[in-house]
């Protein structure tokens, strides 16, 4: 049994809590929120939680062995940090941290303690993104020549951070679980037009990340667009997918398409044809994510397995968004060469059968 | 009636001619091309034609008032100089030249010979982007925040061009024809996934365009999609318009959705707000773009009014893709000052009852 | 306030309760359901709650206003009298009784007792089925010219009743609430191709329902579609709707189109012409549907007024349902003039400003 | 070489002849057309063409082998009749013949004659339908549950037919290509809200086929309908199909789902489970299919071979819709026991690899 207190009690705590009081060999014990009205909140719908305002009494609190960080992004680092101290199994609400720096001393730190380290990357844990790293894994795809993503709708505006910070960790996250290659750039570019009493961040951004061989991930995050998109391609020589996460029935469509180049030299002839085969949507399996994420949580900190979204994929978001941040701010290609190569080295699977494992042990 | 000639019956060219034949006051004439079954090709379905191999023969009758220029793209600039120096009103198939110098040279000679130079971009003339156009002019979308555009499917290589040059024509000149104001940077990535006996050009390629204001416009152009997609969104202030072209029957949607700051000071509070009412779907002018781009061609040869896609209009497009492509290959961002500004000046419009029309007259 | 217990906590009980536990001026006091094991399920979400197994203890409860009937079909109509009989305003789930006779003597009683008798229709109040009410009664559409509704899935297989009776009436009463002419026959044709151990129960049907006027509303129902379907045509001479519940973007279309009638005689031409213009998708209410009907039911009970889903638009379908399985049964059309007329008086309506409002006062 | 005659010019008959024109063995010859006009657009497109106003000059001449009817339906009769008896091979637009005694008439004297009797069902010769019935012959679907199908749009009205004889030959034909069961009754209702001047034809028919088995296929066909539908559903108990005409990208969707039936007598429990696994979209062979419809014609005028589309199939569509008319007319199901019995023997088919294929040599 993993007794876990959570930490932040806003917009997404809230939801954390509903699957972790549901979550097998899981006991929700306490929630810590500076704000009285949520304290009440929490006490309303689960009279049997402890309900406090400071996190330091859920992290002294001996009885406690995980907590779940949900506070905005600028405080993640130092509760985390306090709560590996405190030799608490943590796991952080996305993106990670606000720097590498952070991401890879939590990292460090985890290890040291021998704790879980997860990352609330929800999308990992669904059946679509899972059944597509199957697909990838199983070499059905050939060379994947471009990864392309689009998260766009009329979005939440946040005070402190722009979109790119809002909703590119979902994206670097999936991109990162699903392709095997190492980022090596990174160019952003983006604009703000909405703005109001010193107020100005960007609202609609695009990232473009190149890979050592010279192949593309594209992404366009978006908070002003009429229409809510969640679209992803990925083009590889012997099939194509595309995944659209609002088309329920039909979330994963792969094509049995292929580029083979011809060698017909006549100008006006086609230098490259199309295999042009049937189209396959898979079986999708329907689990609520933030239900198998909470339960991974649980069985990794029993068993001191890893989990799906642990630190080094969080960390691998983070270094994404702190190198289109500075694209964006410096106007040029940054290049990654360097930054996380030290510590960027597992890397998690799926096996065969489609079930959720990990491949190594930290204990 | 002004008399026609078209140079090139390769891939564009039956294309014009089948609807040059049937335009009012336009009598087709003859058709060069150097490739003796194209030559034949054209005596099966116009017995009536001259059908020549060089197109010297086009330009040195003087029975011919007006070429139509439809060979490869390098080409484009020698023939319509020459087209010009013979007194021929001039249409070039997209995109106009390789340069903005050539282009500009173009423009001057035919102010100077007072004849119609014109550029086949055939989007500008549906009836979709004329409504676009109508709506934006009336300025219900208010200010203008991001042009974002999508234009992927699995395409046909080229060998002399990249997809840039091939697919972007279309999206710059849409741009260029319906928003009003000037763009002063190009941003370019892209990816060469599929090469062979030394062939490499980009298939997948991204382009941002900022203006002045510090707005957006984003374009993504890609040969290895495997699903088709022809969208652009158009985001403003007060209104937002989304286009998809290969969805027929509601091909422009404008959303009556619109942004409002929010004087609120809570950070859990949403920091702007929307306004979410109705959504219109416009009946649009099914005309075949095409046939409308024939007619205005003559229709300005005949009264020396300016077209619609005129030689700015075409400039505009060549600046971009000069930019673009030299922003590709410097793996930087390519600011655009200076460059065209003298040249940049008058604008083609749509009058109020949404009927083509012209703004200034030539002779 | 009013004091509310329900009976039956099936499949849609729950729902029901949920509901009521956060409606104003409602207080939900009881449930009744013969399985401890649902009894247990009440109290452990609703510890403040009463939960017994008879009914007879809530119907006898003074304390008690108002109950909901969510049971088994065949036992609505005896709880519903005894309720009524008890002085107790009652909501009945769908469909309000078997046979139109036990809904005549329903709505009879309630008039006596003065008491709420309510149907649970819950479509009636989708903000989706209201604005259209609301453009049909502003008479837009001109003569409506057919009805047209299909309703398919993959449907969970019901053991007393065939699939006429599990989904038609949410369609039947839709289409009473909305379209203001009386039926006056019934065809229903449908096949039953799952069996098992002597169940035979169709499982697609087929309804056309007549009006005077020689206009035809017509559904189809099935639970052994592959695709889900909730589409819904109303056409008429100056406009028509086209209303699909699983589009949430798109629910309600309205397309300007109409038709006229040609004075040309040649055959070869058309002979009716249509007026193509712009299409309209109207902002829709998003509040939940069985929400607002709660708050219906209470403010009825509260002041007497009549709900939108009144015994009488109840009557209606059972009235259909009952028609329907006879002509199913009988291999041929049923008439219904004569069987409800004289009861089938009152109409309710919507009010100018699209606010839910009724039309007639019972006490 | 089949010397090849059309008669009528009209709607359809240009199709047929630019089809003609280029297909291979097959030498078109002349067009017959009262209308003066007609027979000056033929010479204009086609001047190597005769162009004459009667029939008979076409039917005399021993030059013709073959002659395609394309000439108002109630005239099929009489010109197949002549045309047989000149020794023609004859293609009949469609559909056949006004009744089933005209059509049994044709079948016989075609025999008789040794000349290819073919009626243009076109969509049996469309990729989409062929590879739904090599799908449906390879067993895969099971037991076939019931067959749906809708093609409603804003269409031409008729002046001499309702939408019954307009629409419905298109979804008969198919239907009776597809589905390997003798009809034994035939219900329809029908709506006719558009009138002036005498003139009232249904133009919204409703059509139910029912099978010895007890299975059911059902027709909507609708000149009034905003939007534009061609679908049709045909499930089974072990896989379903979902056919969409204008959704070009997914025209065939095949659905791994299935049909079980429970031994659980609970009644709050599912009495059929579902089997849910993946959605497969074949790819479909885009060849015209006019073209190939023309191409198995005169393969079959030089083989002696039976086209897909031949006079049984035809017969079928006939009988169909005479019995759909009728009950339409006497507003009851019309039985179809006896009628063409003894006609309706052969049954053509595909073969295992897909390409069209006859079953059987009429000479």
């Amino acid at each position: 049994m993993i007794r876990v207190g959570v930490i932040g009690y806003g917009y997404w705590g809230p939801n954390l809590l509903r699957n972790l009081v549901k979550t097998r060999d899981c006991r929700a014990m306490a929630v810590a929120d500076l704000n009285p009205e949520k304290q009440l909140a929490v006490k309303r719908l689960y009279p049997f939680l402890d309900s406090v305002a400071s996190p330091s009494q859920l992290l002294e609190d001996a009885e406690i062995d995980a907590v779940v960080i949900a506070t905005p992004i600028s405080t993640h680092y130092e509760l985390a940090k306090e709560a590996l101290r405190c030799g608490k199994h943590v796991l952080i609400e996305k993106p990670m941290t606000v720097t590498v720096a952070q991401a890879n001393e939590l990292i460090q730190l985890a290890e040291l303690k021998q704790k879980v380290l997860m990352v609330d990357h929800t999308f990992i844990y669904t059946g679509a993104v899972r059944k597509i790293k199957e697909i990838i894994e199983s070499g059905e795809l050939g060379d994947v020549y471009f990864y392309d993503s689009v998260r766009v709708n009329l979005g939440l505006f946040q005070p402190d951070f722009n979109v790119l910070w809002d909703l590119a960790p979902h994206d670097f996250s999936i991109m990162a679980y699903l392709i095997d290659k190492e980022p090596i750039s990174v160019s952003a570019v983006g604009a703000a037009p909405v703005r109001w009493n010193g107020w100005k961040k960007e609202s609609v951004v695009y990232i473009a990340v190149e890979f050592a061989d010279g192949s593309l991930a594209h992404f366009h995050v978006n908070w002003l667009s009429p229409v809510k998109v969640r679209r992803t391609l990925i083009s590889g020589s012997q099939k194509m997918i595309a995944y659209d996460h609002l088309d329920k029935d039909y979330q994963v469509k792969v094509f049995d398409k292929g580029v083979q180049a011809s060698n017909d030299a006549d100008r006006y002839q086609a230098l490259v044809q199309y295999r042009m085969g049937d189209m396959l949507v898979p079986k999708i399996d329907q689990t609520e994510a933030l239900e198998s994420l909470c339960e991974d949580f649980v069985r990794c900190a029993q068993t001191g397995k890893r989990p799906l979204t642990d630190g080094y994929n969080g960390l691998r978001v983070v270094q994404l968004l702190e190198a289109a941040q500075r694209s964006l701010e410096q106007r040029k290609e940054v290049m990654l060469s360097g930054t996380g190569e030290s510590v960027i080295l597992p890397r998690n699977g799926i096996s065969d059968d489609g079930q959720l494992q990990v491949t190594q042990t930290l204990l």
